[in-house]
């Protein structure tokens, strides 16, 4: 089963709640949010109150993909905000093992992210330890950029060790997706496909989720 | 004139528009936007891409805060979002004659923004190029904090040095300010109120706003 | 009353309980511990699990002097393992009304520390709050050094202070203090003195403990 | 032959040199010597001048594992100290090089510590440069944790490596290591233990050293 | 066809274009610049202002290695200045794809540089991206090394999967190359071979470069 | 007496040597040296190599003005290159004291410099023991700007302190001085003056000089 998360880094954030609706009414299944420091990215995004606002609106599953320095500083103050899938940059933490462990005991899911030059073998240990791996096919950042092709081999190596050491682990792409390439991801291994413009564009929600879900 | 400027890191993220739209229609004279990254301060709450999407539907002035490490970084990101002022603090900016030059180069106006501890002296002379000076009266970071008393001294103390230096500057007051203490900081020389909660809470934003008008 | 803080920094570690034992019994007031990061300051002395042990063995007052960066990410365990007092560097902190705060909620006392170049009106606002300022008589990160002259005038400085804004602020100094100089420091304002050679030499913790107390 | 280095860190430091003194009697090969400066890991353990302390004490081999930030700053001092072997950490630093040929240049051994996460092939090409290589078994920072299993698997691919490049290479082991499991880690190829609560638990110094002893 | 890079490192600065005329007249094909700003490596050696000087005296490529801290700072800086060839470090860039196409999206050559220890399959994925490799064969941030021999299997690799992925690939090195140990460095594949010392020695340019260059 | 300082970073880095032997040959008094880490400041000038190879050629003062992070990680290095005075940053070192006495120490003559909008009685204390002061009349980081008039104030505050603490202290004034208002800076009290396009441009080393002094 593929889950479709869009991520509301493409959402009009004066209608928050309402394009959030519509996402649940139309069949995304999780929410995406990116949440950015200006640190380990150059964007500042949105945070904790953003967060907290709109987890009252909505019972769909929280997908919080930080792009943060040393997030273990904030994995609390988010979970505490609604999170239930916390993923961390390997990038941004020395101490990976560590803060997996305490996403875990705080009672998240946990995923790791991994920037497009980071080869797959870096965290071939800690696989079997976690609930999702984020394959970047974009420099994380911004929206609407375009997918890096190499990503594809990426996601297939890590599809194998997901056969081998955990065949439950869920694998994530994120960045360049839309109705011509979701096909290539989905072939390769990805099980959880974030789009942003591809499901905003034209503020046709509606529709673009169809023809994203269509793909698969 | 007292300008009340209410802050939306208070507001309810998930129809930020609506909020905004009733802060206009009952007389708030600016937006006041905390923007923090984590770094600068312990919360990361939102940047860009929110003032992007309030911008469209509001011709309020916006009043930009940044609690951000080197603010300079992203400057020209904030304008071109939408700010009309920008804020940066002192203690994040050892070059802040060089930013309050940059700012001003890209057409907004500028204030600097000082922590509780930090004295009003260390910033004598650049009140002549400033806009606005901010007066935390609280520690950044948070709202719903206690106001601090020992900083009503130092709004008086940048009273006098907008009498002597720049008639025309603006100062703002940021942190704990509600119904009973709004006049200490009126009568000791502020002349830009923020206020958050005191203006959103129980959501009733026209009687809130007319209950701290009414104070002045 | 001036109280006398010997700095176990220049103790015996191998048998840190006997010389602590000695400084009880031969009336020293406080315990001074010289906590080094090796970021703050170029040397890495001693920290949490040091403090653990020697609590067990004393009451006398732990004064903890932490010559760390951001400190408040530290003071929770300091005052777990056994301070009564914490010393933070205002150098350190750019948040340091905030911290001080959050030492007194904590219920240990709260001083903050001045480098030897640093202004004493830095901290002007906050002395009512505070319960010492630490002077700095030499450069932290080393025991053995001279005392720097100019720092007399600051204990004046800060002396004054006190008396205007906060009568039983203790004023500590810490460096290079001996037979010979004690009484100028204590002449300046000084009620609290920190001896670490001039305490521990050749051993004679009882003879060097009655020469400095003769000095009063 | 296997050898067992205690770690002090779950020492009495209020009487370290007799515990040492202890070690050293009951048959302990090597005393491991847990610096940490709060920066690299979430604890200030302690430093320079401990390990000078003890050096007067005992002849036996001091094993300084640095768990702190660009080691290569604080090298020289801690071999004055008294440090035999000084390990550092892959994680922290990114001329690991360089800082390896500096420690054999002071004439002290050296040793490079990975973070569980942190695959032995990141170092494969300075093996043979090595005396020694510390593969966490729990993340540094604190005493009393539970061994990491997947990190058996580390040790033997490490064994794998210093047969085929360096067949004197030592491998040590830190972090959950006691009675129960320390067969395994040396059928994995481990020949250095470290033992924390292990070694100290209870007081029985002797009584626990035998115990690991016999294991082997 | 083997290029010589002489680095101008090893010049004398009180008469650059002299030098890099010499370079010029007896055969060099480019010129080696190594830029170090005091945070990636322990030296500062020389900038955008020195690179525009020489950028006036002759056509040769500048190919222009940045031993700096997050290198996309400066990278537009540096190619107004005049670099055809921008080199970064892996070890100094987090989001080295994202800088790698920036590089070429300005319109130079993109390379990325290994310190010794940094195992070739790190960038594995961005090898068809990039126009050079630099295997540094000695730790960057003086002159005047020696050779690492284990860096000529990391030449070897990089050949490898140059001859798999990307034919055009430069293989350039650095480091501790002379007359005895050139003939090594391209055998193993390299085919941009950085001299310093052994270009300038006793001044001889001339000749120095007749015997490099008689090597191949 | 008035010394002119003519700033190399406006000389042609082509024919560094030829530049300076005109300064010399013209009456320059000091060579004035910027080294700019790209850390502290937005730029990389150049620095230990380049001072090497210029301190063969000239026996004018060589007056090293470090725009670096932490200066005393370097300032050996630029006193062994040549440096006769260094000048240090007071927003780059938080342990300043420290590093006026290191530089003394090893027996260069030693400024603090202070960014524009840092006032001058940050340091009152370290003026007694100071060689000079460099108030920056421009913000760091560039040549070719514009000088900020507030600054004149400073340096007449600071000739104030001087006239009390040390009637020798030098008083450097450097950013956008030219023929136009030298005067008012030594009315002020400067008297030593940093010139870097004013000396140089249109290539006039002769002209520039006689008629900057004929200002005097």
């Amino acid at each position: 089963m593929i889950k479709l998360a869009p991520s509301i880094l493409s959402a009009d954030f004066s209608k928050l709640g309402e394009d959030i609706k519509k996402l649940e009414k139309y069949g995304a299944d999780w929410v995406h949010i990116d949440v950015m420091d200006g640190m380990f990215v150059p964007n500042i995004s949105f945070g904790i109150p953003v967060i907290k606002s709109i987890r009252n609106i909505t019972s769909l599953t929280f997908d919080v993909h930080l792009m943060i320095e040393e997030p273990a500083r904030f994995v609390e103050d988010f979970i505490k905000a609604g999170a239930d899938m916390v993923t961390i940059h390997y990038e941004a933490d020395r101490h990976i093992d560590r803060t997996v462990n305490y996403i875990k005991s705080l009672g998240a899911k946990v995923g790791i992210a991994l920037n497009p030059a980071t080869p797959v073998e870096s965290i071939k240990y800690l696989i079997p330890n976690l609930d999702m791996v984020l394959i970047m096919t974009v420099n994380p950042g911004f929206g609407g950029q375009k997918y890096i092709n190499y990503c594809s081999e990426k996601i297939k190596e890590l599809k194998e060790l997901s056969n081998k050491f955990n065949k439950n682990l869920l694998i994530e792409v994120d960045g360049g997706i839309g109705k011509d390439n979701i096909k290539i991801a989905v072939e390769c291994g990805a099980n959880v496909i974030v789009a942003g413009s591809a499901v905003f564009k034209d503020g046709k929600i509606e529709e673009n989720i169809k023809m994203l879900k269509g793909d698969r």
